[in-house]
């Protein structure tokens, strides 16, 4: 971390300043310049509250060298986590599909969708039983009754489950979940975010559609801190001007976040575009420049889905992704602790 | 709300429109134009789920006429919603400025601020006892002890007090709280909303950072349509690709929500600029457009500041502001029914 | 195009506005709902001024049903375009790389450059003579002597060359030069648009940093309606609040403009990112969606480069990019008439 | 500046780059700390293309410590600038409206016009004579023709004529004009920056819709640069996710730039919201900030207005702002040497 001070800094603050970086077991190189003096600290300055810092009387700018998480972060753990989910590995070199519609509506649904994504060669099966929604009139999922309906399409395919939890207080009713999924909106919410972190069970952690890739891995931060190191990242689109998608898909999310964290990363067109059509080529694009994996949403009909049908593939259409993605995964670009490798 | 159909139209599929839509209660106007026919959808469209249409077959575009919100909206309700906490009254014409640390850290702190604002003319004491923060190195606040504390600062000053939930599980320990905050991360946190929904206690609202008005509305939504309507909005910035201030003011929330909303309208400069220097003239244009009360940061030693120092007023910065509000609130701009009307 | 009247209109400005109307050769349907009256125009509402409509009295709100630009238009014009430059095809299948240094610097590096990028695979080369530099302290290009540069480096490799103009006064120097450029930042230099209209030379025409997709199509229609229809679209990032690159590349731009449009699309992975390590997986995912072509920087001593140093290729790199893409290329999504279809 | 190293850089790289900087007139601190060493470049850093440090292999980051731009700067120029414009004061503590039609059409409206508003107390006419317009079919301003009807205005108001210049090929035409406008599309037209640099003419600079208030004053660098520091900036709204107004007006542009630059400082509430019935409280807000003044678009007959007929006043409107604004000047936030002083 480097401190630019104020020219000709009042010396008592100053030294009150060295003293207290000095009691948070820093180092600090000392360096004059023309115009300014500037601190360099050398230790963990993960502790410092650079806000704190940049609020003092006798100090111009304070910056970061070193990135503010630890665990999640590349330089100090280098190699890519790989963990499984009821046997099925996700990190380093293997790519999954979450396949399954926005919303658990039947048992019939539920069930035919997972056979149909199973088929086509998804590995895991998703499926909303609680939704947030924008506004309070539209279908809110079926709660604890949709989870039962999804546990049941699992024990009929054998397909691991993934499902968005909207409160920590929900938490029990996700024991037999295989990945919990914390949803964009809820990417800050921390006093989740630091119960799902005390649990043994693979998370998947989405983007917050105005967060940038940094206050992702500091959302995983809280995670890993309470001892869970099980989460796959999730870029779903971010909010930008441009109103031809719902939200703008920010693709390069995938080398940046390779070179960052060791974690898996991977990409969900359907939340991004909001439009059906553009799916298929936006997985075959994520699947190219290597994502570990992608989430897509699949409804067996979609214009009667009570939810998000709009951009729903149907069984058909996401067959037809996913013998795309068999014919440019052994061409996609891949990735040697966080660097592209050229196929 | 207007649907627009894609040229020549299968016969079958729009029949089953027409029956679905009859069966919503709608009545449909048809016109038949020369690239398209269009549909006109008469009654209470706050049901119909607008992705649902837009992914049919047969539909081009849909496209709402009214406001998907109703228990906010100025058209139904014309007069300004007024309430009062603990005897001081809120809405049409009143002022109000929520003053106080950003976070609660000792009794003596808590107790000083809320009487060097109360001094000054604040209304009402904010404090955080449960933090949000980015980092989970960071202060989180002292949580229950912290509520404590800002009681005992209300005893002693009278002022009532505003302060953040950040879990629904934690309701019962704001019961005597006076006003409970919603920070602007949980905007979208609908099992939240709902709960507080159920509350007959003071609400108040901040706006998402990558949220619109529209949205902002749909959230009010969630809670009045379980009963609650004592509901303050907070614009407190919107991220944007600025990079000089913290996020961005939108101060034309002021006459925006009048317009849309009975709702009173709070700004939050501390927040939208998180620079101290910034607050001052932003608070004075915040009360010369005519919002109808602040919410300032005060600490009474901004550099030691446990959170946000770098955006906190001295007592003495906050009284000089207090003083300008002073002066320029007889010529702010009013509302009448939402309509700006100049001094 | 749908007018929505307020309540009750005044019966005089509802006739001037309907005779207005029809004085423009529209037919007006009239649909007439239980709280607002709908006027639907029928014909070519491109003329139309909206927000003059908007700004009447009686009108509530105003919707386009189709879109304001026509000669760009895919649904009058269904096959995609295609041209020559230099006898090099362009669109409908076909896939061009522009590629070459940022700025032309000496004879030695342009050449140096051209044949290693023709070595490659390239079939356009790229070399900034004007340069738009942020800062007037930094290089500005060599201008006129760098367009002889780069036409020298032409005769010698024969790719035809791409270059940007910053002024219409400039047009006269850029008779010999095959592509002119139109930078993100002149996208909206209206008068530059319609200069170039006027000439029969293919134009590569940059999106602007904040604008639409539906605005490139409107700046295309400034160009298309002089009579210049050889137009390549090319996306290079949009701004949003992320840091982590210096854009954030839009790739959803593809499969929205095939659909919008019959013209070539084109990807600038190293202006989008800005780091020359994500353009590689960039570059793939690009051509993997369905890209017509990319346009990438690449420089024979990055470091020592007068600009834009930090996102550009070695021609090492380069060539490993061009590897990567005649792999991917043969599974890439195509369209047809601007539908995605699955390899 | 400062350069942070990867760790154990190559020596001879090293060696390399101290080289360099010293050429450049600069004397290197080098600090070494336990995970890099950090080298701080003291002298004129102006001078030093950042980017090409960013790309050198031994270096891990780039940080400026000073702002790349000198003219603008507050630090080098403490005082205010103040200029006259026929006469008419503007700068440090005055106070002027800019107020006329968007597009000058007849010589009736134009003369109106100015009559209107220089009676409720503008001090300088605006009006459009070349219009940057999204659409080619949308009217294009009467150009040379709206140059004289504006320039008769004046000899019958004597009030001083601001007008928006689209290319510098234009710029004899401008001769007689008193402000010259740079229009926010063209914010980074550096070809046109430099030759009005090379001016002895008042200009009025737009930010524009995707730059940052540092980008802001790069483009005032340009034109100072060549020896013009007659310069207004002019804040007019920036384009983010919310659609509620046309563009985000970014009030707190207002202390921001005071602080950064000696400049007078604008606000155009007009195009900032594309409302006209947000006009006048943003005019209020913008006053009651310290701004140095206001650009407000009024017509005589904004429904019948050939441009942006939704964002006009009437010029009763305008006075009601006027008289607002009188009222509140007296108690506006006042700036001392960019330091904001409450009233």
């Amino acid at each position: 971390m480097i401190i630019v001070l104020k020219p000709e800094p009042d010396p008592d603050q100053l030294s009150n300043l060295m003293e207290w970086l000095k009691s948070l077991n820093l180092k600090i190189n000392v360096s004059e310049g023309e115009n300014s003096t500037i601190l360099g600290l050398i230790g963990d300055t993960s502790v410092v509250d650079i806000e704190l810092l940049r609020a003092l009387d006798i100090v111009d700018a304070v910056k970061r060298v070193q990135e503010p998480y630890k665990n999640a972060n590349r330089k100090f753990h280098p190699d890519d986590t790989v963990f499984t989910v009821r046997g099925v590995p996700i990190g380093n070199g293997t790519f999954n599909v979450i396949a399954g519609p926005c919303s658990i509506e039947t048992e019939e649904q539920i069930c035919a969708v997972a056979a149909a994504v199973k088929a086509s060669g998804a590995t895991l099966l998703r499926g909303g039983a609680f939704k947030p929604r924008t506004s309070p009139y539209a279908f809110q999922g079926l709660r604890q009754n949709g989870l039962k309906l999804l546990l049941e399409a699992r024990d009929r395919t054998n397909l691991p489950v993934v499902t968005e939890i909207m409160d920590l207080s929900h938490i029990p009713l996700f024991e037999d979940v295989d990945v919990i999924q914390i949803g964009a909106r809820n990417m800050q919410n921390f006093e989740l975010l630091k119960e799902i972190g005390h649990l043994h069970k693979p998370v998947l952690l989405k983007r917050g559609l105005a967060n940038s890739l940094k206050e992702l891995l500091m959302s995983v931060e809280y995670i890993m801190s309470g001892g869970n190191d099980k989460i796959i990242l999730c870029e779903r689109g971010i909010r930008t001007f441009e109103t031809a998608t719902r939200n703008t898909l920010d693709l390069s999310a995938v080398p940046v976040l390779k070179k960052l964290t060791h974690l898996p990363v991977f990409i969900d067109p359907s939340h991004a575009t909001g439009i059906a059509a553009l799916v298929p080529p936006m997985a075959v694009a994520a699947a190219a420049c290597g994502a570990d994996g992608l989430m897509i949403e699949v409804h067996n009909d979609p214009p009667h889905a009570l939810c998000d049908g709009a951009q729903s593939l149907t069984p058909e259409a996401f067959d037809g992704v996913m013998r795309a993605i068999e014919k440019v995964r052994p061409f996609a670009v891949r990735y040697d602790h966080g660097t592209p490798v050229m196929p």
